[in-house]
């Protein structure tokens, strides 16, 4: 037994939930209405709560914690040890790296990439994915780099590169990203 | 029978063609000479001229109409309800949402992303695909923001943001994208 | 027979090593200690060295030549007619295009994306892939143009476009890319 769900599960045929790894620990657990498909990969040591979708080809590593009705995308890398929050939309072809936090309501456009590793191959750091609070919408194809707390309700826009941590309510843009006030269309009281 | 093809056709085992989903209605139908990767998947409910070709791991979903001589890269993802032409090239790891129009004679570069949502989880409007006009070339990890139109024959370089509409033969540069004449080496009448 | 491996192989069940395509000519061949993990192809008339280890739903084409010590992430795509060195990190989703050649100690940061086509369907050149020389890190989701060089041990930040040859020990920042010089804490005698 690789994995256990609630309700109304749907576990396409050519999916693997509970793909096993080298420090094997508990069978993944998925809640009620979990819908994953064809090509997707969800590793042992992962628990996920109600209402959990996926695309195709999209992967789940081990020691991940998600919350409930969360969608991760065709193609989309959640590469373990990573808390994610509820209402949680990952869009298609996201890379979110170890050591990520994701907190509730939050949405990232298709190929946002989140990383973990501040000296890659030039110092021997710890790697430290970065924070994102509830209610973030980060754009398409944003990159966001590692160590950096992207505040409550703040908006990334498309092909943005995050470089510094972003107060609440902060529209982020370009590439290094500038901070601007939020503007009112992307103020949080019109998140639906 | 979830799909009929022309003559020659060539699916690899382990490709999917007509997977099933919530609203199957008609089975895929591909036209001569398609050929389609392993770890490829493609919906019903899609109609694709002659010569098809796929790279592996790439999708196609529902409601997808596609003319002949169309090229759809590894790891590509084509979400569905969308009109392209014929002879269209999408290198690898290219992104287009639903509700997007592609004329014919497109170049996608690898790792292009198209958008369709403009307030994500800020405003409830309807999602708008871009539309990309005949001949026009988008370049490596591009961005195309929502409902924009790229005009004839538009070259778009590598790594730009396209926020808003490009005029017929204009090079898009930088993010936010910056319109230029198109020189001289970028002229249509080159056009292979 | 498709493939020749080494002591100590552990190809998963759903990976493929040897896929057939049209000039098959030798099975591939891995050395010592690969780990080619679910999802994974390998094409024939390929030549790997030892400790060779891929992650999920990664591409490697034919006639792709690589030392020892290669991790090529989840989703990457290695499109044929490669060289690359030892001790290689491509992390997740990574595109290196045909005609590319990679020295040894390099690192691509998840998303980073190369390319080799100067004037797509523009003008009829030849394929250009970049050249990526020994000790260089490429940030995540940078983009590297067809033909260029980057010197050794340079470091390309994350979201960064290389539109020309950049020198050694050179930072590049970006869109288009600056160059800079190589601050301390990037310096390559911290190379780990």
């Amino acid at each position: 037994m690789t994995y256990s769900t609630g309700e109304n599960a749907a576990i396409d045929d050519g999916a693997t939930v509970g793909y096993g790894y080298d420090h094997f620990g508990e069978p993944a657990r998925l809640g009620d209405d979990a819908t994953v498909r064809a090509g997707t990969i969800v590793y042992a040591d992962v628990t996920i709560g109600d209402g959990f979708t996926t695309g195709h080809n999209a992967l789940v590593r081990e020691a991940t914690r998600m919350g409930d009705d969360v969608l991760v995308g065709t193609g989309s890398v959640i590469d373990g040890t990573t808390e994610i929050g509820s209402n949680v939309s990952i869009q298609s072809g996201v890379y979110v790296p170890t050591d990520t936090t994701v907190g509730s309501n939050v949405f990232f456009g298709p190929h946002a990439v989140l990383t973990n590793d501040p000296y890659p191959v030039r110092q021997d750091v710890d790697l430290e994915g970065p924070t994102i609070e509830d209610g973030v919408s980060v754009g398409a194809n944003a990159t966001i780099l590692p160590g950096v707390t992207v505040g409550e309700s703040a908006f990334v826009a498309a092909g943005a590169v995050v470089t510094e941590d972003v107060p609440p309510e902060t529209l982020v843009v370009g590439a290094p990203g500038e901070h601007l006030p939020l503007p009112e269309t992307l103020q949080a009281q019109n998140q639906i």
